[in-house]
C-alpha cells in the first residue's frame, strides 16, 4: 500500500510540474536560444521547445509510477507464513475493501516478492536522473557565462557579502540527488540477489530504500515544482547566443540539396563558405552575391533569406520541429496529455 | 527498434521457462517439501506451488519487457540534429511503415532521451535477479546436504575423477549474471545522469550497456529454459525433510484458536508442547492423550489428527495456499496467464 | 577527521573479530568438515582451517580501513573560499595540533575533493561484502539439512511457538547488509561524476552515505564479533559430512602420478574405480585387493592407507593447506600478524 | 599478475598525465581565470593553480593503483582444489620466480578470494571518476559561453559543414566512462555478495569486469595524456571572466577584519558596498573616497588597492593558495611528488 500511495504522490507532483512546464513553455515559445550538440552551439530553437523537451521526459515517468502503482494492486495478505491459512478467507473481498484489486495467486511468491518495490524504485531512480539532467542545466543556463536564466531568491542561496551572487541551490539538488535514489534500486536488487525462497529476514531491507527513495524523488519534484515559476529567463542574453549566422551553415545546405545538389558536395560547398568567411572575419551574409557564384552556380538571392534570423527557427517544419507552427501543434499535444492524466 | 526486438527476444523466451515450471509444476504437485523462512524448515509445502512462486515471479518480468516494448515504440526519426527538419515529411507514415506505433513529438527529445533503452535495461535487471534466486535455490537444493534435485547432465560439469560430483553450472551461472546485468542500467543511468540536453557524445555509452544486457538475460533465459526439463527431483529427500512433526506446531495453535483461545496463549500452550517433547525426545504426536490435558483443556482426538503427515498441506485451504485444491486453482490460473501471452 | 575516526573504529572492530576467530580456528584445528567447490563437497578439510580463511580475508580489510586513515590525513582547512587566505597562516602547526599529518596543498583540491570519504566507502564497501560471504556461510550451516552450527540464542530469533526453531538473525543481517554499504560508494561516485571543481552544493551529499556506511558497517563487526564466542559447532555432523570416501578420489589419482602414471590416465583410472563402487553401492574401500589390478597394476596397500579417512586431512601438507602441520603454522602466523595490529 | 601488470599500466599512463598537468601548470601559472563555487565565479585563481588541483587528484589515484598492485603480491598457486597439495613444496621460491612477493597462506582463501580483483577496480572507479571531472570542466571551459580553451583537431571532430565547430570529443569519453568502469566493481562485488567458499563457478565472473576495467582506464588515461599537450587557452577570455570587481568583495572583507572590525560585521559593510555599487551601476572601486566613510571609518586608500586587480591573486599568501609565491611553492612540490614515482 505504501507504494501505491506514493507513487500516487509522485504522480501529483510530476502533474504539477508538467503543468508548469507547459505554462513555462507556451509563455517563452517566441523565444530564441541556442540548441547544444555536445554542449557546442549547433542549431536555433524556441525555448518554448527545449522546455517541452523536459515536458515529455518527465511524462514518461507519470507512466512509470502508474505502472508501479499498479503493480503493487495485488494483495499479499492472506498467505500466513508462506503455505497459506488452515481456514478459508474471501481474500478478494479483503482485497477489495483494504484498495488493493486483486490478491498475489501464491502464499510463497506473496512473502518472497519485493517486485513492487523494484518497480517503485526503478521509477524514481528514472525519474530522478531526468530531474539531475534538468538540475545540471539550469546550473549551467545559471552562470555568468551563460547568463540564460536566473532562478528565483526563494530557491537559491546567495552570501551577506556578495549579494550579486546566487547559487542555484535547488537545481544543484537536482543533480546531486540522482546517485543516491539509483543506489536505493541497487541496494534492493543487491538484497535480493540469490536470495533463496521464501522468507529472509535480507526482505526487511526493503523498507529503508523505499523510505529514503520517496522522500529524496519528492523533495526533488517539490523543489523543481516550487523553483520553475521564479525562473527569470533573459531573453536578450538567449537571443544574442543563438544570433550566430554559422548556426544556419546547415540550412545552406539544404537550400542546395533542395536544388538538386548531392549531400555531400552541398557540405563541401558549404563548408567552403564558411572558411571563406573566418578567414575573412565577416558574417556569412556578408559574402557579396556575385561571390557566390563562386561557390557554386546554385546560389542567388534565396541563400541571404536563408540567412536571415528570423528564418532559421520557422525553417523547422517537420513534425516536433521548432518552427512556431510546430511547436503550438506540440503545446496542443502536452496539454491534450496533461489533461488526460487528470 | 532493438529494444523493442530484443524485448520481444526475452519475453518469447520467458514464455518458454513459464510453460516449463508450469509443467514440472503440474508433475510435482503432489510432492511435499519444506517451505522454509530464514532457510529454517518452517512448513511443508507442495514442490509443485513453490515452483508456481517462480513462476509469478517470471510472469511479472513478461509485463516489464512489454512495457519496454511499447515504450520503445515511438519513432526518434525526422527529427534532424536536434532542431527538426527543413521540409514536410509525414513522420506518421514513415514511423508505420518502420513498425513504430507513434513519433516522438519534440525534436530535442528524440536525440537526447535514452529511456527506451533504460527500460529495458531496468526490466533485464528485475528480471535476472529473479533468475539469481531460482539459480541460487538450485544450487542449493542440488548439495549433498539437501539433496531435493539433481541437474541434467548437460547443465552440469562433473569431473573425469569424481564421476559422482556434479556441479550445477547452468544454476551457477544463473547467480552470477545478475549484478552484470544490473551494473548495465546503473552504467546508463550514471551516463545521463546531470547531462544537458541535447546531443553529446557520451549518449554513444547507451550502445554496449544495451548489447551486453540483452545477450546476458538471454544466455541466461537459455539455460533456465534448457536446464528445467532435465531435473530429477527426489522426492523420498524432500518428503523426508517436510516430515519434520515440529513444522505442525503452527497447525496445532491454529486448532487452539480455532477453539476460542486468545492467539498469545495458544502459541504459549505450544510452546510447552515442543518444549516438552523436545525433553523427552518424543515426537509431538507421541505425547500421549491423558497428557494433553495438562497443557490445554482445548486439546483432544483432532490433536493428533492434525499432526498426521497428510493433513498438513492439506490443511491450508486459502486461496494462493498449498493444499491439493488450491494449488490445483493455482495451476489453472497459471495456465490461463500462460495462454494469454499467446 | 570523521574518516580518521570512524575508520579506526572499524579497525577496532576488525581486531576483536580476527582475535575471536583466531581464537574459534584454534579450537576447532582438529575439526573436519567438507571443503565445498560449488557447494559440493570436494575435499575434507579442518574447520580451523576454514575459519583461517575468514581470518585472511577481513585481515586485509584492515589494511583498508588504514589505507582510508592515512589518506584522510591531509588537513583540508586554511584554503579559504577556494583560493586560499589572505593572511599567512601556519597549516602544519594547526594541522599537527588537530592531529592531522600534513595539509593539502591545493586550496582548490581542498574544496573539491572528496576522496577521504570515498576511500572510507571503499574500504566499508568491499568489508561489507566479505561479511555478508561469512553471513551467508553461518545461514547454510545452520539449516536442519547442513547442521554444521547453531547461532548463540542472543544473536537468533526463535518464535514463542516453536522454541526448536532458531532463525540465525545476525547472520542474515551480515548477508543483507552488503549491498547498502556499497550503495553509498554508489552513491557518492555518482554525485562526482563529471562535477566541475571547485565547490558544488552536491558534494554536501558525502554526509549521509558516510554516516550510513559507518554506522552499518561498525552494525555488522559489531554482530559478527558478538557472535562468534556463543556459535555452537556440531563436530560429529560435519565429520560425518567430511567422511564420504569419494572425497579421497584426488588422492588416489596423486597416488597414481606419484607412482608415474601421466595425470590424465590417472584421473581415468580413479575415474573407473569410483563408477565402479557406485555400480555395486559400495565404499571405494571396499574393493578387495585382487580387484585393485584390473584398474591398475600401481595400486598396492597403500591405496587403502589413502582411502583412510584420518590421512585425507594430513596428506595435504603443503604450505597453506589442511594438514595439521600447516594449519598449526597458519595459525602462529595468524596469531602474528593479530599481535602486529595491536 | 594480470592485476599488478595493468595496475602498473595504469600508473605509467597516470604519471604521464601527471607530467603533462605538470607542465601546462607550470606554462599558465600566470594566467588568471574565475574559481567557482555552485558554478558561480567566486574568487579570480590562477589557471596553474586549478591544474594543479588536477594533479594532486590523479596524484592519489598512483597511490591506489600501487596499494592494488602490493596487494596483489600473494601468489595463490601452490592450493590444489581447496584443501592444499599432497606433496612439500617451496610455494615461497615459485613465487618469488614468477614474480610475486608473497603467498596467500591459507588454500581456502586462495580459491575464494577475488580481492585482488577488487582492489584493482575500486582504484580505477576512482581514477574514472576523477577523470570525469575533468572531461566535465573541459567540455564546459570550450563551450562558446566560456570560450576558455578550445581541444586539439585530433583529440576533436569537427563537421565538414561547420569547420567552426570542435566537438571536445575526449573530453566527452572521459565524462561518459566512469559510470562504466564505477560498474565493473558493483558486478563483482554483487557476485561476491553471500557467495559461500570455497570455490564456486560465479567468481569466473572476474575476468571481464577487469579486463573491461583496465581497457576502459586505460583508454581514458591515453585521452588525457594525449589531449593535454594540445589544449590551447584562451588567457584573454579567462581574464575578463575573472576581471569581476565583484570577486574582490571578500578581501575588502577581509581587510575590514584585520583592522579589527568582528567577522559578521565585517560582511554587513561590504554587502552594504556591492548593493551601492549595483544599485548606482558601477564598479566597486568607482565609489568615491569620501563616500566610503558612510559605509565604514576603516575604510581608507587601501580599499582601492585591495580592488586592484592583480592584487586578487596575490593576496592568497597561505600555504596552497594561489598567489604567485603559493604557486610556485606548489609547483615545487608536485615536481618532487613526481619525481619520487619515477
Amino acid at each position: 500500500m505504501f507504494v501505491a500511495d506514493r507513487a500516487g504522490v509522485a504522480r501529483e507532483l510530476l502533474v504539477a510540474c508538467l503543468a508548469e512546464i507547459h505554462s513555462l513553455a507556451a509563455e517563452h515559445r517566441g523565444a530564441r536560444m541556442p540548441g547544444y550538440t555536445h554542449l557546442q552551439r549547433a542549431q536555433p530553437v524556441s525555448l518554448g521547445h527545449h522546455l517541452l523537451a523536459w515536458f515529455w521526459m518527465l511524462r514518461r515517468d507519470v507512466d512509470r509510477f502508474d505502472a508501479a502503482a499498479a503493480a503493487a494492486g495485488a494483495m499479499p495478505l492472506g498467505s500466513g507464513a508462506l503455505a497459506g491459512l488452515n481456514w478459508e478467507i474471501d481474500r478478494l473481498a479483503v482485497a477489495a475493501e483494504l484498495g488493493f484489486d486483486r490478491v498475489v495467486e501464491n502464499s510463497i511468491d506473496a512473502v518472497s516478492n519485493r517486485d513492487f518495490a523494484l518497480d517503485y524504485l526503478s521509477a524514481a531512480a528514472l525519474c530522478a536522473t531526468h530531474l539531475s539532467r534538468i538540475g545540471a542545466e539550469i546550473v549551467l543556463w545559471s552562470t555568468s557565462e551563460f547568463g540564460f536564466c536566473r532562478p528565483a531568491e526563494e530557491f537559491s542561496s546567495g552570501s551577506s557579502i556578495m549579494p550579486q551572487k546566487m547559487n542555484p541551490d535547488a537545481a544543484e539538488l537536482l543533480r546531486a540527488k540522482a546517485p543516491r535514489v539509483v543506489a536505493t534500486l541497487t541496494t534492493l536488487t543487491g538484497v535480493m540477489h540469490g536470495l533463496p525462497l521464501a522468507y529472509s529476514k535480507d526482505l526487511q531491507e526493503d523498507k529503508e530504500p523505499l523510505f529514503d527513495a520517496a522522500e529524496t524523488i519528492e523533495l526533488c519534484l517539490q523543489a523543481l515544482g516550487g523553483m520553475l515559476p521564479g525562473i527569470r529567463f533573459d531573453h536578450e542574453r538567449m537571443a544574442a547566443a543563438a544570433g550566430d549566422e554559422m548556426a544556419a551553415a546547415t540550412d545552406v545546405a539544404d537550400l542546395l540539396v533542395r536544388r538538386g545538389l548531392p549531400f555531400r558536395e552541398a557540405h563541401g560547398v558549404v563548408g567552403s563558405l564558411v572558411r571563406h568567411a573566418l578567414d575573412e572575419g565577416i558574417d556569412l551574409s556578408a559574402i557579396p552575391p556575385d561571390a557566390l557564384a563562386g561557390f557554386s552556380d546554385l546560389l542567388d538571392e534565396e541563400y541571404y533569406e536563408v540567412l536571415g534570423e528570423t528564418s532559421w527557427l520557422d525553417s523547422k517544419v517537420s513534425r516536433g520541429g521548432t518552427s512556431a507552427a510546430a511547436v503550438a501543434t506540440q503545446l496542443d499535444l502536452a496539454a491534450a496529455s496533461l489533461a488526460e492524466l487528470g
